[in-house]
């Protein structure tokens, strides 16, 4: 047994759970595992989008790949993005060894990925239409010694936290880099979804100088604008380079800290461009590839700091949820996110 | 014309020329353009790897590759790994407007990736068994505006100097980022190598408290310890989680610092298994996988900061070569890799 879930692997060898193809779903408990009655899956943005894309906007067809991939994985782990996401459920049977101080019947949300979350769907998602990221579903998920889950917050409508701390790490470490930096100019690619919102008004309370928001769209801008969120909002597809940093200069960048939060590949380039040398730009998309990353900054002789977007820093969760129940704007976007 | 080289994007429209699919060979040059007569191609080791790894071993098989990509896209790029490599040659032509500082008949490497260098082989490669990523080629690359090149140093072998300035990102980034630390322990995954080697001794003169070295094979363990640049050396396979945990563990881990210089995909895991609570990881290898690193961080609640290694840091390439010159250690490694 091991806390990390290494005992669940069936392959390849040695594979963490996150890296595994396939893992072991019995139902049957390790003594410090905790087993869930699952409601809601929350697909990764990045990879429903890419879902429907392959399936050329086939609801039916997104519906049977889903089923599919948790069936012959183990784990909801869209092999192509390589991202999961998280779900929502009751707590089921708690293993007498469980150090996550969970109890029967307990209301939470799962903050560690469903890529490595031991997922069996016993109701095949029919109640799913194939058209949105938030999935009902009837099945089982087994949480390890060192999973990370959080009880839903009682104040709130179960969607709206699920949607929330889905992105939760977003604001965490954005507030931490920006607060390493006096007052600085922060630009969010993505600025009107889930995790964007939630970074510009987490780099509004860590002290930046400005915020500006890229969106790509006139319905986001004015979405935004009236979220009141960002100094100033601009229009510009992040995939293109040239464009993005136009739009931020205009506004008032470069940017010191550049946060990309847009689920579509390609956002490397117009990250970099739009960020001062010493700058950092944190990568949340898990559409993000690295050698683009890496190489975009090298290309560009661009002297920047890029942070892999990790989902975890503590505390990330209380952090995202306090920043919607205070911050008017932020939940005014959730709530029209989640209405649609 | 543009300092970037927006100019000789063909596809897609509004692409920077490193995310571009197909650039503009064209030889004559723009204004602030300089066109090289090139040498020799060095190919990113995680390219040749995939390179040589899909064809089998066929040797033939991967120069007909190469070429293929280069004619293809106007660049060597490769489309699996996103990853290129640089070059050595000697300016052919410099264009009136030019910021380089170059002249004509300066023997000089690129510092930029060859994923967004214009290149065009004019020798087929003849000259190249396909069984090196040292490729000797005859043709011409065209260097913009706000590329990078180096003078060849006239006390060092071409061979050597392209070797170091290949991967001269990964020291100055890994000395800057051990700078931030109070006498870290630092671990170097695929130590034996180039860039695992610079990083090291980077480390070492960077402040680290210890140094840990892991490599895969006792050749390359003895290869490391004859060169005295890690204070223990270990062996372990660095895409195996527990197996490089452990092995870091025992000789004074875990470590502050981690640096990731293996040219093979699968080590996200180990790397972060390894790594300290509020410690780094900085990714050097184009094998990197963003899903991978960035759910496998937060899969194991790690608290840590994750970089994409940035090829381009000031003063990368004066930094590396001192190092060869004053650590007979990297000298030796750098040495007896080009040997064999």
């Amino acid at each position: 047994m091991s806390a990390i879930g290494l005992h669940r692997v069936l392959a390849p060898a040695g594979a963490l759970p996150q890296a595994a193809e396939r893992l072991d779903t019995r139902s049957e408990l390790w003594p410090d595992e905790v087993r869930v009655r699952v409601e809601r899956l929350n697909l990764d943005a990045a990879s429903f989008r890419q879902l429907t894309e392959q399936a050329g906007g086939d609801r039916e067809a997104v519906r049977a790949t889903v089923r599919e991939i948790i069936k012959d994985r183990g784990k909801m782990h869209n092999p192509i993005t390589g991202s999961g996401g998280m779900l929502v459920g009751t707590v089921e049977e708690v293993g007498p060894e469980s150090p996550l101080g969970l109890a029967k019947g307990d209301r939470i949300a799962t903050l560690v990925s469903l890529t490595l979350t031991p997922l069996v769907v016993e109701d095949g998602l029919a109640r799913w239409d194939g058209a949105s990221e938030q999935v009902p579903c009837d099945g089982y998920a087994i949480l390890f010694g060192r999973s990370i889950a959080a009880k839903l917050p009682p104040d709130l409508p179960a969607p709206l936290s699920l949607a929330v701390m889905d992105v939760c790490g977003a604001p965490a470490l954005t507030a931490r880099v920006v607060s390493t930096y006096a007052k600085p100019t922060v630009c969010v690619l993505g600025a009107a979804g889930k995790s964007g919102s939630l970074a510009l008004a987490a780099a509004r309370r860590a002290g930046a100088g400005r915020v500006i928001g890229v969106v790509p769209i006139e319905r986001e801008r004015a979405a935004l604008d009236s979220a009141a969120l960002a100094h100033e909002v601009v229009l510009a597809d992040a995939r293109d380079p040239v464009a993005v940093a136009a739009a931020v200069e205009q506004a008032g960048g470069p940017a010191d800290v550049t946060i990309v939060c847009v689920d579509a590949p390609g956002c490397e380039g117009g990250a970099i461009l739009a960020t001062a040398a010493g700058g950092t730009v944190i990568f949340f998309s898990m559409a993000t590839s690295f050698s683009a990353a890496a190489l975009g900054a090298e290309g560009l002789a661009a002297d920047l700091t890029m942070l892999i977007g990790n989902g975890y820093v503590p505390g990330h969760a209380d952090l995202a949820l306090d920043l919607l129940r205070t911050e008017p704007g932020v939940r005014k976007l959730f709530e029209e996110r989640l209405a649609t």
